[in-house]
């Protein structure tokens, strides 16, 4: 049961959407510009990071979302982003995510953690400062995320389909849609 | 020095703002909804969360800088702001004010960690419903702001009055005014 009464009984993040439509609305516009806009970096690519982060986090609700967000948009789908959530350094990703993930494992612990090999490795692999920009925005952006779903105590989902089922809301029209909508 | 070429000089996140203007402004958004717009928590008690949020996570731009827009705002100025800082439990706060800040404590940790105990203990010392919430995402979002300035390593202001002269600003104009602007 969530801490606060919140009017309304949409899992985990989209409850405090409907709660709260001050601060919904520049954290939706924060993650359309995190991980839906143009970028070097594939949507598939990005949402892998934010589940990556979740599950480090132990959010069940922004690991589980945002895998399915990250699978729908993968060309090798949930075996990939499972991969990725159970071993990291040992999941077929190309040299240059790998980096970014390391780079983004580093930021959840904190940011001082980021070392200079760290970014010269994700570098030597072909990422851009864009590119190793957003990996540490969007790994913070999802330890704000994370605390905010569980540190309210929001609920899950009834059935776990309803990840899939947002995945296509997502996918389709990105977070904007996602403010004050129940799923 | 910063871990990626950022094109300008500015201290911590303003220089972040300055080289990804998309991020920037959902990010000052987000700050001018919790720590500026009306509410009832005021405007120093928020900026002092911010502060104390941002002390635990050894971010020194953001505990020094929101340090001084608390101590700006704040009849009891700096004395009261480095005593939470150095001491949070013995701090002379209101019980609402302490029941706060231990709520952003354990956010710091881990969203997991608020506990139902904090939460009754904080509505028993008058918090509202939304001042809980508030102090939830308000250290939600220091854990994404302290990991973006570390993560990327930005320096900081060479003279510590820096942090005095934002405070003008920040006070004066909100944070729309931060995206893009130098100190």
């Amino acid at each position: 049961m969530p801490h606060i009464s919140l009017g309304n009984d949409a899992p985990g993040i989209l409850s405090l959407f409907q709660y709260r439509p001050e601060t919904a609305r520049p954290l939706c516009d924060l993650a359309d510009a995190l991980l839906v806009a143009p970028s070097s970096l594939t949507r598939g690519e990005r949402e892998l990071i934010a589940s990556y982060v979740s599950t480090l986090n132990d959010c069940e609700f922004c690991a589980s979302s945002h895998a399915a967000f990250a699978a729908a948009q993968l060309p090798e789908g949930m075996t990939l982003v499972d991969q990725v959530r159970a071993d990291a350094a040992g999941a077929p990703v190309s040299a240059k995510l790998s980096a970014l993930l390391r780079i983004a494992a580093a930021v959840q612990r904190s940011g001082k953690d980021v070392r200079e090999a760290d970014v010269a490795a994700a570098r030597e692999a072909g990422a851009t400062d864009v590119e190793i920009h957003d990996t540490v925005l969007i790994a913070a952006a999802f330890c704000l995320f994370n605390r905010y779903v569980d540190g309210l105590a929001t609920i899950l989902p009834d059935d776990p389909a309803g990840y899939a089922a947002m995945a296509g809301l997502i996918v389709t029209n990105g977070y904007g849609a996602a403010s004050g909508q129940p799923v």
